[in-house]
């Protein structure tokens, strides 16, 4: 079929050079920086012998390994075939859905093992790591592949590490306010994840622009197949969210809670997405996009709050309403958030991540509020919010107030991160492809 | 292709007001109901604290979460991607598959956490639930999705959900009645999942007979990548198979034991499947289905034995047989079921569910009654087959036989479930496709 | 499209009685020799019970399942979903690359379980098995599944079983001699599956060799979807490949360092890869073949290394090489060794496995030759290296020398027994395809 030439065109995706010097380079700087700073935790290191001596540990149960590891596989799961796939949904993108998810996440966990590092993990002079760092490195990263959802199909891979490096950055020092700073609770990253990594993809598209996406039109849709390929992306992540909200709740309860809380909404959030699904349609037939995505805002929504004591019921309340609203959200919003604010969300990740974020947040403020020693118990209480040292004498509606603030301050880090980090890769130097090109593979792809 | 218009085409599918109504509605009816009843149980509520205390225990290890998440996330694995890819291999009802069962499964384990709460986790008024409830939910829609295998392609989405709210109470009324009742053994199901399942929908497939089904005769088969797609299905549901038979036995050896046993059985069945498959076809060669259906007879037939001593010979024995039984089925009983008996079973669950969950039954049956002290030691005796309170004193023999009564009434609750159930979706009110658009996504997703 | 009929056309692919015949005989093999010597070790015994007081053990969590299983599964999922996945890149031989791989490993981990049994869990004539079995059974059948990846398209299912019979045997005698008789340390298996199984099966495919094999160049391709099936069995070797190396260390930092190292090297690995297959390329695009295999090279070059003190940034390094090495391969050595050495490797198992297995023998040598008290521990030390009994007096030195005959002892058995198995592959009564119909399910499927 004969397409109209643009001027775009001319544009270069040559990669050749650039993008094995920027993987080549930044691999010898992960190196050289892994080696300065980086080593074993103490659970990890053969000195643990001792340690658990010390510790008067009586078994190697105690080791945080076996509390965690099956979880972080279930969360290394969602963030390599769960977003990957997920994004395969484009009937001619699927390598670069795939791969370049594969490509991003693979150098964003080793930069986000340094920052988070930094911040999180660091004693006399090393960072010291273990089976939680590693998950907390696959979650700072899913912020990332939610961004990719949003300009999916119309960057370069060399765009795309350029984004990783500087969203791993902030998210790092987002996250350090909101956990260390505002003492914030957010195992689940409702607002440090889904919120951030959202607003600041949809910042960055916004940024990016293209006014003649139009020409690419005829791929921007599925084929039933790749439909099916996005399902398997869907599934897991909807399957493995409850790993995912409680990766790294505190031992006990706290984990098996949030599981539940999680396991409850995301239930809940299938039955309201494929009832407005339906009731959208005018045919009231079912769209697979929604099925998709929709059906996920549950697990987003809870990601908060999952570990507090939501309650089972308090869950299916808002896993039913974040269906709903994503699924609007799919009919209304995106269209809208395209022709009038010219934001182009390939994946729409305004109505999977950026709302069911937002409510997340403030579930998560109001249920943190509404706490009491009643509920949690006394003990528990102290526990879940970690009231302890400086933070003896907070009361659960300030810590609300910090948790409301938590999301404020996440949208600002996204928005002005979004701004900064959108005008550099608009520079024209990273390789993207023409209009015309997008969500085709042959750009980058021998096929 | 122009094909003949029959008086089916008059059929009405539009579900626009009443799949929204239905989902919604019974949404609502299960936060109402949660909201009464469900609470967090003691090991995944914030006084756990206090109960450690109270209990005595030194390490939040001893949470139940951390002996059965990680089986409870393959059992969760089965039931959305296991069994929504393996009824994939339809040419042209992907999205039905796939999308159906996730649609069920989400209401389902909603339904059974209320149902089987009732029955098994109510405690001053309140169901209290933690992830052994996540898990029997699980199961309890498990049964909901073999019986989706023989309706496969004919149904409408709400005559599933309609079918699920029935079947999942029917299922755990039977359940109640042999673990309770009868104080049956049967961890992994082979009763009260498989045999229950199967021959429910096997019943509801013939109320619901459509004698016009050849017109949609084409649509029937597979296509080289639904087959592929299919195979995700199978191996998950093989490769995790031993997790879901070991996800509720008793914590340490009997979970340990049930692994090893159905990891024993399933091995075998491969080997008998791949032999019978192509013993049974003139040109010797393998057929996809019997690759993908019979391979998991194994795991069927040794879901109430395996956490027995069944000991790994005894699993390969009985893995051999089902493998055969189950191919063989595929090959001669199949066409028999539906030229004779008017049971048109799409997936052939009668050779995958029912028959090797009687097999199962019965060489659990046997295994009971061939239990010696000897055999388990005086403790695992009686800790096995929880030989204590009212049933101090019952015998091996005895067991087997109330063991074997397990069987008859899972068969009798079947038969007359599946009647009265078919009878209900029968109602012209539902939404089901005319014969020559069965097997066809077209008819309810938006393609 | 008219193709020229060959001799080769007259070979008899016909498997009805061939294949069912040594399926069912060798199934019955295993249902006497499970039955004579296959019991359940004491942990997954009903005696359990006394067992644990003996022990003084005051929780079920001591026993080895909730040490093991979790990795169990990802093992499990590697194995079938993994391996099978990944050789489904061929256009028309999905089925054959799942289907005859989970053949020959559902055949292969009975085997190894008696194998290895006899070597290893032999105790009063009898095979005591538990999860650990269940995981080197399937580590075992890892090095078949390595084999097959050379020869995939252009044998049969009995070719398949047979090699299995004899692989799995020589790989339990090689395992033997490293573990027992050198007391080398090898838990990923660098030396043992991937050095072992890669030369095993290249020296297979090299007598195999077929001279004619240009006549099915063009199914030797992948199609779009099929590189997206392939992905799938990419991305979960990847991302459980920490479960791989970590699945049978010792309990507690152990395995917790295994998952880190090896997370690490598999993250730099994938750089190094996309690095290098833009540079390879005159045009600068990205190859999925490099993408499919080489991003797991890492995985393989720590396999001997992961549980010693290697450190995350050793790991960085040892898995960018790897992907480097792997990527060259691909591009250069790949058909050097098919046009020079007639040896063709379908899955280029040269690059992936072998290389890689080389250098982590090696990088195992130099880790353990390097070790410190100071490192390690004293008790770590002696932990990590099993540095008691007869071995107490081995210093690091002399234990990397017996590393470094580990790795020879295991290239001379794949060459010797390569040869031998590959002759005996090569008689003509195992109903193997015509050089014009390799790569084509057609010949053992119904498509």
């Amino acid at each position: 079929m004969e397409r109209p030439r643009h001027q775009g065109m001319a544009k270069n995706t040559y990669m050749r050079w650039r993008l094995p010097l920027v993987c080549l380079l930044w691999e010898v700087a992960m190196i050289v920086l892994f080696g300065v700073f980086v080593r074993f935790g103490p659970e990890a290191d053969a000195h643990w012998e001792e340690e658990k001596k010390e510790l008067n540990l009586t078994s190697d149960m105690e080791n945080d390994f076996y509390f965690r590891y099956p979880s972080f596989q279930d969360v290394h799961v969602m963030i390599f075939v769960g977003f990957g796939f997920l994004m395969t949904f484009l009937k001619r993108y699927g390598f670069g859905a795939v791969g370049f998810n594969f490509l991003l996440a693979a150098f964003g966990i080793q930069w986000a093992l340094l920052m988070q590092g930094w911040f999180h993990s660091f004693k006399n002079g090393k960072i010291l790591v273990g089976v939680e760092n590693l998950i907390n490195a696959d979650f700072c990263v899913g912020s990332v592949c939610i961004a990719f959802g949003a300009i999916l199909g119309k960057t370069s891979p060399i765009q795309l590490l350029v984004m990783t490096l500087f969203q791993v950055t902030l998210f790092s020092v987002n996250e350090y306010i909101l956990l260390n700073l505002l003492h914030v609770k957010d195992a689940g990253g409702s607002m440090t994840i889904h919120t951030f990594g959202a607003y600041f993809g949809l910042t960055v598209t916004r940024i990016l622009y293209r006014p003649n996406l139009e020409q690419s039109k005829d791929k921007q849709g599925s084929v039933y197949h790749s439909d099916l390929f996005a399902m398997i992306g869907t599934l897991y992540l909807w399957m493995y969210w409850p790993s995912f909200n409680s990766a790294i709740s505190e031992h006990g309860d706290a984990q098996h809670r949030s599981a539940i809380n999680t396991y409850c909404s995301l239930a809940a959030c299938v039955l309201t997405t494929m009832a407005f699904s339906s009731m959208l349609q005018k045919k009231g037939k079912l769209d697979m996009v929604h099925i998709q995505n929709a059906t996920l805002a549950g697990g987003v929504a809870v990601g908060t709050s999952a570990e507090m004591m939501l309650t089972p019921y308090g869950s299916l309340i808002v896993g039913s309403i974040s269906g709903i609203v994503s699924t609007v959200g799919y009919v209304y919003f995106t269209p809208f958030l395209e022709s009038r604010l010219h934001i182009q969300d390939t994946c729409g990740i305004h109505n999977l991540h950026a709302m069911p974020g937002l409510i997340g947040g403030i579930v998560g403020a109001i249920t943190a509020a509404a706490a009491t020693e009643d509920v949690y118990g006394k003990e528990g209480f102290i526990k879940a919010f970690d009231f302890t040292g400086e933070y003896q004498t907070r009361t659960p509606s300030v810590q609300g107030g910090f948790q409301a603030a938590g999301i404020v301050v996440s949208l600002l880090m996204a928005f002005v991160g979004g701004t900064i980090v959108g005008g550099i890769l608009k520079l024209p130097i990273w390789g993207d492809a023409a209009a015309e090109n997008c969500f085709e593979d042959e750009v980058y792809w021998e096929v």
